[in-house]
């Protein structure tokens, strides 16, 4: 799936945990996004705010995720011997959206 | 729910149907995620790489309200009386994460 | 210059001058990176650190521009009749980058 | 100047000259604006244009920093032991705004 690195570099178990936790709660606040548009009064500022509140969550996902890959393989990488690629990989994704 | 506006103003039916429709989409999505960090092996940059795409597909959502708002709302707000509210409110959820 | 629309709205005057006071102020910062940059020992992030600073600058800058224009143009439009060009074209600029 | 690390590491020199260019036609661009703003006429939109445009500079020129680090910092902080300190460091950096 990855595009070129990352063979046998997994993410830590403990940040997997920690993201799933978060994800389902997120999941939980999508339905109540959902929820909350059934009403036909919904005022769209108030949709608004909730859609930027998951997006806040998300981005402490992505900031758990990403501190777990510099510290345990973008550090390491040196001694690895693939710096160039995952460098590159990096930045892609990090200026992604 | 709404802190100083918003009262009669509301998001337009078929806004609120496309978000919906969108949302219930990412809810998947976030789905996707979770299995995906089901895996032991799953590799980080795979997993921020989905965050990011989520994230994206929120920004949608979030375009399609604030430009239903804009459009409904904000450019009638002269006409209402409520524009300073109005403007004080939309630039306070802007910057919101 | 502008695409669409603008004829005859004009950034109020003194958000005008607030803003040429800031982007003098930023001017002055963009030179003091570059004395920095020439120093050889710079370490990256003290010059990644000034980078964001100016940008964080910037973003008050563009803010106080986009309020008065929020104000005095957008809540407006409808009363002019150019409201969905307006919307447009700031949906475009708000996503520029 | 910087809080933590960064002793003896210093910015790449082709990367340190190349953003020294880039910042001089971004001070370049921030006196077009300053010029812009003279004009009574100016439209607001034409202003954010501008300084979404410098922003866009400005973030080429952090890309192109931080690129240097990770490559020549991040990647070999495990073999140097300060993996821990660049990490939060950066990180902090990246959410600076």
């Amino acid at each position: 799936m990855s595009s070129c690195c990352g063979q046998g570099l997994h993410l830590d178990p403990a940040v997997r945990e920690d993201a799933r936790r978060r994800l389902r709660s997120i999941r939980g606040h999508v339905e109540g996004i959902l929820k909350m548009l059934e009403d036909e009064q919904v005022y769209c500022v108030d949709a608004l705010k909730q859609v930027k509140a998951v997006q806040g969550a998300l981005d402490k996902v992505g900031g758990l995720v990403l501190k777990s890959h510099l510290q345990n393989h973008v550090a390491t990488a040196a001694q690895r011997g693939d710096a160039g690629d995952l460098v590159e990989e990096l930045l892609e994704v990090l200026k992604y959206r």
